[in-house]
């Protein structure tokens, strides 16, 4: 938790807040930043509400390194991310020429009309620079430290992996696990006090009930190798001076 | 949109933040407010740190009819959530007689001994009302319009199931799904138009592609039966003038 980038995540959709829509991206958007050394510090899901996501945006965008959006850049009434970013920023909404060109072969290439509300598609705010699609043509963008991406999580993945590698990456997180047939109860006191002398690991637990058997996997999270393989060897000591033993690491 | 109570979400824990856990109770949640009548207007992920919790209680819980967290209410030493609600609420954190004794009871019941860390849970905000836990004892509160909740899924909708009826619900959303074969950006200009001409009706669009075909699942969702079926009537007239067909309703 020292010297890495943070980020925050805005999930933008009324499907996902009437429980109509099971969110799949934050998921796979934590893991991915996790591995590249990103703190993903926080997350909103917000309504299709113009005030609501301009004041969200503006007030993440100050305080994290990097925001994500998903969701809202389709064709229809309610798809009201990109004006929504341009007006955060103060910019114009403008056609993007590349944009344009992109969805023009995408659907020449299926002899289907380029409409209206297709070409919105291409709206991107003044200055933004395009995220590819490699799915299904319309693109993402990225205004300052804001990436606004798809909400359809297959097409969310694929601009994700497009600008990952782009991002600024603090030391990488790694992490032990170690797997102990002992109740959460019985080592939390213990874990309190090896967490309380190692400040700079984060430890979490988390309670299992596999195969008749109770037990719980303590997790160390640290960019520094030395304070995690002690954490890890702290852990494993106090289980089984608690009586439990490790089922694998 | 029109007479129901709000309400936002919590979620407090680093295991979804940092992509080891995914969240189930988001969606749970989302569906049974929305057959109750309430709105979801906001849901938050924040880390175990004392003042992002403490927080975002108090910004949430003054904007919204009812805040409910899931999270942070083991034994451990990242269970912070109880002291951060006290905290919240400016009440001091006590060991609330009945939790004590259920939890008693509970570990008396499987000769399991009744640890200074499980003790930990039986703490509540002063002032605080138990939230029943089906499963495992440990009880959640609520205090004021929040509720306090477990984050293992089948504790958490146990809970629920527990509270929800005390809540007091607006007119219930009603929805019609349109299942049409007709290509989202296709019917996307019209759409707009029925929304805009039927403002009390919410409308949303969620394209698909199963057995091999491209459609769209139209969902309009309103408190009014009439409004309702109207708008659902002019989905069905602009997804067969357009050329697309009905599969099922």
């Amino acid at each position: 938790m020292t010297n890495r980038p943070t980020a925050a995540m805005i999930i933008i959709g009324n499907e996902i807040l009437s429980g109509r829509t099971q969110d799949k991206n934050l998921n796979y958007l934590a893991t991915e930043l996790t591995k590249h050394g990103v703190d993903l510090n926080e997350v909103r899901v917000v309504r299709d509400v113009e005030e609501a996501i301009i004041s969200t945006v503006n007030e993440l965008r100050k305080t994290h390194d990097y925001v994500f959006t998903t969701g809202g850049i389709g064709p229809t009434h309610d798809d009201i991310t990109a004006p929504c970013i341009a007006k955060a920023f103060g910019v114009d909404l403008v056609a993007d020429d590349a944009a344009l060109q992109c969805l023009q072969d995408y659907y020449d290439g299926r002899n289907d009309d380029f409409t209206e509300a297709r070409r919105r598609m291409a709206n991107v705010p003044e200055g933004a620079t395009l995220i590819e699609n490699p799915v299904s043509a319309a693109p993402g963008f990225n205004i300052g430290n804001v990436y606004v991406m798809a909400g359809v999580p297959r097409i969310f993945q694929g601009m994700l992996d497009g600008v990952k590698h782009t991002l600024a990456g603090g030391d990488p997180l790694q992490s032990i696990t170690v797997t102990a047939q002992i109740k959460e109860s019985d080592i939390a006191a213990k874990l309190g006090e090896i967490q309380d002398a190692n400040p700079d690991v984060e430890i979490g637990s988390y309670p299992y009930f596999r195969d008749g058997v109770l037990g719980t996997a303590l997790v160390a999270r640290a960019s520094d190798d030395d304070a995690l393989t002690n954490v890890a060897d702290a852990i494993r000591t106090a289980v089984t001076e608690l009586g439990g033993s490790i089922s694998d690491d």
